[in-house]
């Protein structure tokens, strides 16, 4: 039953479960669902869902996941990014607070499980190689910018509107004389603390002489303690009453399995956002499953990540959820935590149930302000300018499309920062791969060796041009190919034969293949004859697939010493091998 | 004023001008213009523009090619697959017949005019590199296929709509019942006259003892002729009472420069079909300019040839006209009636004004199934099957980017289907790209030469792997790269060491630089160490841009042997240069 193993990852580890991992798994569990609670009604938040939504999609996911996905210890669940594109997505074709824009929702993670599904199934797992790592990380850094600037708003206490920087920035100004003092003393309060714990506290504790795990542990801890102790001051002092949002009543109960209602108009609309939420969901989480598995000298394969991740978010389209994808510090933390297998996400699922069905009630009082501040620290962990810098100092291609898609990101939106990156990338690749480097070459002396004209000292002789060309030929290069020889051949009027000296060309795909033609033929027009040296055996493997052979004007050599010596180039060749050299007159072989 | 020359290529042309030249640039211009006046007509029908627009754009554009051109004998004109996609992209914006679908040409023309000349100036010509030759082999002969269709209608003398291949048959079927009679005996007879003229009159002319020369062009007066013989019809039967479509009045005189009105909205919607039109505009045109060029081993500069098409389009959007671009009949007979420069279109440019002036009233009575007829003997010249089957044979990648490009234009649209095209494209080449060859490495015995371990007998030892990499590393490449090391490793339980040899390396883009860096990471996590091999001179170059070097938990070795022998996995190696050997801890190099 390889087939069964290879798409069920938990026949494999579930088949060798002890008590001991038992153990581990449930502690892990434990720990990330006091972990999660918070996380899951804050991302709810930031993605403009009721609370409860983000506590579903930490729940059937994880079951989903960890029956299909290949990862150990990845756990998947709402993440900052996806729900900053998830609203952005669900804004475009609804109003936050409607049904339909809950609808629209659970609609989105639908789509986006089947097309993840659909992805792994059929293997097209390199379409996420479109992102290269610079979009990647811009993208990040201007989504951590833009969410922590989004969240501003509970701090000041006031509603604003505005998806991109620029007008969530404006919106504050406008509105900052509307000020809840008792929000912004919430949030701020909040924020310092988190800042403290995580930058002060382990340390702390361990001069306190605690042991490295537990200082670790209850540093962890700190969103749940300030979700405590904010829930306790708000109620103490009736936040409510003066004006601090609250979360507010949240449904107890588990979310009822169902089908959502599919409106093809909207799946139409949702089809792109959707497609740009997998593919960044799945190279963020399996970036995350990599970096963890390598630590412990475990595999994960993409290609089933597709479907873990596919069935994850069909799991969460029909248990009213929303887009969910492997977190990075959740994951962390479930691996710090001594998570041995996924049957830990399934524990968290159940801890998370528990929750949901009965400690929802004393969340009601929860200050939003309290989930802004934790989002905020959260996302700014992401923001990494040393990274513009590197990339700055190491590719300005790179850089282009980096800035690219952190402006396109900022100030037009997430998704066409997204494709502004990817488009510019691709353009940047072809204009890269466009020019291959090319170079006349001609003999070493005393040798057989062929090296470039304009950098050693080499003979050569005007009726033969040999073209030495460093790179696969495809059709990004094949018209520079074409005008490169052509612009060689004009300034050489002696010029009788050409040699296409082809070692360094792995492929020679059918634009390249109807270049050479097109080369060929013009050469003829103008009495040159065209050979080709040192094609490697693949590429005239394929070139037998064509009549190229049959109409190249002149011959294949096996080296291009070779070629020299019969065209009578190499005056070392032509005094050893006379008899040999076949007189040539262009333009009469074909 | 180097500058000057190459901007303005007239400025080197003209300088040596001479009365040799001029007469055979006028007898070529006299030949052309004859041509050109039933294909001006007839491509403005095609793109459903009134007549003498056709016209105007054969004046003025040519003037502004011969300007700024780099090619001595490309025609510039209307041709059939931009009429097309003129008809396309303007059907969407306004009713044939319209004013506004007559302004929106005009317009166009003015946006891909200057289009082009932003590409040229910035040097972009890399842009059309997007478009594979499959994609516009497929493009055409799709485009050929439905423009034939198209005319059909004027055959049967029926009025309809619809613009892909299905619509079109569909339509035509409806209305087959109410076929005129005289335009289908029209039509047809054309269309047999011109099949008679193109296959057999030249090589009947030639036993007769006309020389090539005369032979050919008299072949090439075939649709003048046409032309000439069914006005005398339909004038001597009034077939314009019959129901026969006519051309109807033209105005006389020359059209009127000025801009046209510039409507943001109408231009923002044009934009994707200007640029398209642009790009397989220019395609075309270098294609047939290095054609014509390469007979007589002139040059042609592309770059140049964008400002040089710029000018043209710009030039036909201030005078009425619409799209136009190099064609390749036209600029075929300009060539073989002996234009030497670029003059010659500004003859043919005279010629077809005078024509415009004082040759239009004849032409009112020309039946329109004559200029169908025409049309479909020149667009089923470029349709070209035998392309599809070399294609599938050769490379079954290209074949599919094709047979989308021709399916996705005859049943969806122009547009649609070369867009899909180019995307299938850049989808399999990421594909074909983004699983490079990866080879594990061993030592030939007694040799310094490394080779694939699946594929000869080469010596290995199990702390350490070495793998060699057959491609460049960048975006598309650089995960596959980190999944299949993490594969590797995994397998092999025993190694320490992996050792990269980078050899065929040309290259490391920024995201593959990150996986190096993830590699390096997550290597070191597991307890082992990377180090590179055989790095070429401008990749370490790059490399030492970064910080990549001091975070390798590894080195640098010049070459795969030295490697082995340092990390004393070459047992020859270790027993001579035991004393050179470092004691190599894993992890704790960093």
């Amino acid at each position: 039953m390889r087939w069964a193993a290879t798409y069920f990852p938990i026949l494999d580890w579930g088949r060798r479960y002890d008590r001991s991992v038992l153990t581990n798994d449930l502690l892990a569990a434990l720990i990330v669902t006091i972990m999660l609670i918070p996380q899951s009604l804050a991302y709810a938040m930031l993605a403009g869902l009721p609370p409860e939504v983000g506590l579903y999609a930490s729940i059937l996911p994880l079951v989903a996941y960890a029956i299909f996905g290949t990862s150990r210890t990845l756990s998947v669940g709402p993440v900052a990014v996806v729900s900053l594109m998830t609203a952005s997505a669900i804004g475009e074709v609804a109003a936050q607070g409607t049904a339909g824009y809950l609808e629209a929702a659970v609609l989105l993670a639908l789509i986006s499980g089947v097309m993840l599904l659909a992805m792994g199934l059929l293997r097209l797992g390199f379409l996420a190689n479109f992102l290269s790592h610079p979009v990647i990380s811009g993208f990040i850094t201007a989504s951590g910018i833009l969410i922590a600037a989004s969240q501003l708003k509970y701090f000041l206490g006031v509603k604003i509107g505005g998806d991109t920087f620029y007008e969530i920035i404006a919106e504050l100004g406008l509105r900052a004389g509307e000020t809840n003092l008792y929000a912004l003393g919430i949030g701020s309060g909040v924020l310092a603390f988190l800042y403290f714990v995580r930058l002060r506290l382990k340390t702390l504790l361990m001069s306190r002489g605690l042991g490295l795990r537990p200082a670790d542990m209850i540093t962890k801890a700190g969103p749940v303690l300030a979700v405590a102790a904010t829930i306790a001051i708000a109620v103490m002092f009736d936040l409510g009453a003066k004006g601090v949002a609250l979360v507010g009543t949240i449904p107890q109960g588990l979310p009822v399995p169902g089908l959502p209602a599919i409106d093809l108009e909207l799946v139409r609309t949702l089809a792109v956002p959707a497609l740009l939420i997998s593919l960044i969901g799945f190279v963020e989480s399996v970036s995350v499953a990599q970096t963890l598995a390598a630590k412990r000298r475990q595999r994960i394969v993409p290609d089933q990540e597709l479907i873990g991740l596919g069935a994850a978010n069909i799991a969460a389209g029909i248990s009213s959820g929303y887009p969910v994808t492997g977190g990075f510090a959740r994951s962390v933390v479930n691996f710090d935590a001594g998570a041995v297998t996924p049957a830990a996400g399934v524990f968290t699922s159940a801890g998370i149930s528990l929750a949901t069905l009965f400690l929802t009630p004393y969340l009601a009082n929860l200050p939003q302000a309290t989930l802004a501040a934790t989002i905020i620290v959260a996302v700014l962990s992401l923001v990494d300018f040393s990274i513009i810098r590197r990339v700055w100092i190491y590719s300005k291609a790179d850089f282009s499309a980096m800035a690219a898609t952190i402006l396109g990101t900022l100030f037009w939106g997430v998704e066409p920062g997204v494709v502004l990156g990817v488009v510019l990338s691709l353009v940047l690749h072809l204009y890269r791969t466009s020019r291959p480097h090319m170079a006349v070459v001609g003999n070493v002396s005393g040798t057989e060796h062929f090296r470039n004209i304009d950098r050693h000292t080499v003979a050569t002789t005007p009726e033969i041009l040999s073209i030495r060309v460093d790179e696969s030929l495809y059709f990004a290069n094949s018209r520079y190919l074409e005008d490169r020889i052509a612009e060689l051949v004009a300034e050489r009027p002696a010029v009788r034969h050409v040699v296409l000296m082809c070692s360094a060309v792995n492929a020679i795909d059918a634009s390249a293949l109807e270049s050479l033609e097109e080369i060929n033929h013009r050469l003829h027009d103008a009495g040159i004859t065209l050979h080709l040296s040192e094609v490697k055996g693949p590429v005239m493997d394929r070139l037998k697939c064509s009549d190229f052979l049959e109409k190249l004007s002149g011959r294949i050599y096996l080296s291009q010493y070779e070629a020299m010596q019969d065209l009578g180039g190499d005056s070392d060749g032509i005094a050893d091998s006379a008899a040999q050299v076949p007189s040539v007159i262009p333009g009469v072989r074909q």
